[in-house]
C-alpha cells in the first residue's frame, strides 16, 4: 500500500510499499543509464541504509557518501566534500543524488545537488518524522553559513520523495515528537478537522502515524503547489516558527539541546496568543492549543533577560522586512494569514502568558 | 543613446547612456525602499566605481564589498565572505546586489545572490568586453570548487544588465581581444552576415565596439530566451569551448597565463576543423576562420604530449555524457548543431591542422 501525492511535476510516494516504487525507478525509462549516488549520515548509514539497499537492484552500483550527523555539519565544508565526491566519481549533469536522512541530509544534499554543475536531479528518502512531513517536501534546500541557519540555499524541487514509515521504528520518541509539532501546525493553519482529531489527544494515543503523515504531506503539497518560491501563501508554513527559531537560537547560546519541534511547539503557543489578540480568534482556541501542546512538550524555562533576547533574535529573522517582525498568524482554527506585523510589547505579553 | 534588449522577464540596456537608466532605477516603484549592495574587485573599485557612483543618487547608501580580482578568488571563501557581508548589513529577501566587474564578479556575485536566503535580486554591470557580451548575460552563475571550474552554480537571471561601453577604456588590449573571441563565436554559430563583416578583418580596424556588443547580446538573448537552462539549443554557445577549456586547463598546469578568449579562439579553429570533417561545411570556411583568428591571436605552442593531455582533459568536461566527448559544431557559416560526438583520432587530427 502506498499513497501517491502530486506536487508540481513530481510525486511524493508514502506508505509501507514506497520502497517498492523506489526500486522500480531504476528500470524506468527516465532513469536508464543514469548514475545514482547516495548521501547518508552516520545514523542512517547504520539504521536505514541496509534496509534501503534491499530495494536497489543488484546490478546497479550506487556510490555512498557518509557524512557526520547533526545540524552543525550542515555547512559549506560538507557541501564541498559532497561536490568533491561527485567529481571524483565522474558524476555528470544526468546524475541523480539520493538523500537518505533527516532534514539536515535532505537540506544539504538538496543544496549540493541543486548547485552541482548548475543543478542535477535529487531524490529524498526522509528517515525522520520531521523530514517526512516537512523538510523533505517542497524543494527548499539550505546550508548554514555566515553564522546564520539556512543563510544560503535554493528552491529546487526533488525528482520524487519516498516516505517509508518503517524507518520511524529506529527513532527515539523525542525525535518523533519533534515531527509531531509540525503536524499540529498543519492542522492549525489549514485543517480544522485534523485539529479536532489532534486537540487534547496525547501523542502516544495514536496507534499509527501513517495517516497523520499523509494528511501533512497533502496540506504541504497544496500550499507549495500554489506558491513554490514562498512569495505569499507558503509563508503560512512559518506559523510557530518565528518564535520557534528564536527559542532554538536562545537554547543554542545557552549550550542546551532542544529539538526543532519542541521549539516550534512552544512557538505555536505564543503565536496562537498573538493570533487571539491581533485576529480576534475564538476564545477557546488558545487554551486548547496550550493544553494540547503542554500535554506533549515540557514548558521551556525563560528568565526576564531571555524575553528581551528572544525579541532581539526575532528582529534578525530572515522573513523580516525593514526591521519589522513578520508573523504568520491564525485567523481561526484551520486558517492562517501571512505578513502580519506585531509590536514588541505584545511579543513580551505572549511570552508571559506562555509561562503562566 | 542606449539599446534595450529583452531577455525572459528582464532587460539588458546597452549604450553610452546605460548608466542613466541605471540611475533611474533607484526612484522606480519596483526598487523603492529596497536595500542595495555593490560587489566590486580591486580593479573595478579603482577604475569603474568612481564613475558609477556619479549615477547613484546621493540619498542612497550602497555598502560596497571589494574582493580580490582574478579567477582564483571565484571560490567558496569569497562567496562566504559575501554572504557574511550581506548578513552584517542586515540584507533581507528584498535586497539587491549590484555586480560591478568582469566575469569573475558577475559569476560569484550572481551565485551568492541567487543562493542568499534562497535567492535575492541582482543586477550586472559588466566592465570587460567578455562580460558585456557573454558572462553577464543569461543567468549562469558559478563558483569554482572541488578542483573544477564552475563546479557549483545556478541558473538565476539578473533583474537587469547595464552595459556601459566607456568602462572598456580602462582595459588593456589583450582583455578586449579576449572578449572579441566570443563575438567571433556568435557570428559563426548564428549570424552569417556578422561573420562576413568580421572575417579577414583585424580587430584594430573596428572604430567602435558598440555595434558588435549589441549584435552579440541580441544573439545570446535569442538563444537563452529559447533555452534558459541549457537543455538543448543553448549548448551551441559552447562552440569553441570544449577545446577552449582544455587549452586553459593545460596552460594553467604549465603555470602560463592565457586569456579565456585566446583559448577559445584557438578552440574555434580546432572545432571548425571538426565541423568541416563531421558536417561537411564549405571548404573555405576553415581557412577563413583560421586566417581571421591567427590574424588577431598568436598560435599556441603544443608538444606531442600536450595533445594527449588535451584529449584527457576533454574527457573530463562537464558537458560529457557517459565518457563521450560532446561538441557543438558548425553546420555552415552562421549555423551550429549541439550534441555532436567526435572520435579521439579526429581531435588529434584537428590539433595537427591547427599547428600547421
Amino acid at each position: 500500500m502506498y499513497k501517491q501525492i502530486k506536487l508540481l511535476d513530481h510525486y511524493i510516494i508514502a506508505g509501507p510499499e514506497a520502497t517498492d516504487v523506489f526500486s522500480a525507478l531504476f528500470s524506468s525509462g527516465d532513469y536508464k543509464d543514469r548514475q545514482f549516488f547516495l548521501l547518508a549520515d552516520k545514523n542512517t548509514e547504520k539504521f536505514c541504509l541496509p534496509e534501503l539497499m534491499k530495494f536497489i537492484p543488484d546490478n546497479i552500483n550506487v556510490p555512498v557518501k557518509v557524512v557526520e550527523a547533526g545540524e552543525k555539519h550542515k555547512n559549506l565544508n560538507t557541501a564541498e566534500s559532497l561536490w568533491q565526491f561527485l567529481v571524483d566519481h565522474k558524476a555528470d549533469r544526468d546524475s541523480v543524488l539520493v538523500n537518505l536522512g533527516g532534514g539536515v541530509i535532505t537540506d544539504i544534499g538538496g543544496f549540493a545537488a541543486s548547485t552541482f554543475k548548475r543543478g542535477i536531479s535529487y531524490i529524498n528518502i526522509p528517515t525522520t518524522l520531521m523530514a517526512m512531513v516537512d523538510a523533505a517536501i517542497g524543494g527548499k534546500t539550505a546550508v548554514n553559513t555566515a553564522g546564520i541557519k539556512n543563510a544560503a540555499g535554493t528552491f529546487h524541487q526533488p525528482d520524487s520523495v519516498y516516505i517509508y514509515p518503517r524507518f520511524l521504528n529506529t527513532l527515539p520518541r523525542e525525535q518523533l515528537l519533534s515531527g509531531y509539532a509540525e503536524i499540529l501546525k498543519y492542522a492549525l493553519i489549514m485543517d480544522r478537522q485534523l485539529w479536532s482529531i489532534m486537540r487534547n489527544k496525547p501523542f502516544d494515543e495514536f496507534d499509527s502515524l501513517e495517516d497523520l503523515i499523509t494528511f501533512s504531506v497533502l496540506i504541504k503539497a497544496e500550499i507549495v503547489e500554489k506558491d513554490p518560491a514562498e512569495k505569499d501563501l507558503r509563508k503560512i508554513l512559518n506559523f510557530g516558527h518565528t518564535f520557534g527559531h528564536a527559542f532554538e537560537a536562545l537554547m543554542n547560546r545557552r549550550g542546551e539541546n532542544i529539538t526543532h519541534g519542541h521549539a516550534v511547539a512552544a512557538g505555536i503557543i505564543c503565536e496562537t496568543y498573538l493570533s487571539a489578540v491581533i485576529n480576534d480568534t475564538e476564545k477557546e482556541l488558545y487554551q486548547e492549543v496550550k493544553q494540547t501542546i503542554l500535554g506533549n512538550f515540557s514548558k521551556l524555562k525563560l528568565s526576564e533577560n531571555d524575553k528581551n533576547d528572544l525579541v532581539d533574535i526575532m528582529l534578525n529573522d530572515k522573513k523580516n522586512k525593514q526591521g519589522k517582525i513578520n508573523f504568520s498568524l491564525l485567523t481561526g482554527s484551520g486558517k492562517c494569514r501571512y505578513d502580519q506585523f506585531v509590536p514588541k510589547e505584545l511579543i513580551i505579553e505572549s511570552l508571559n502568558n506562555y509561562l503562566l
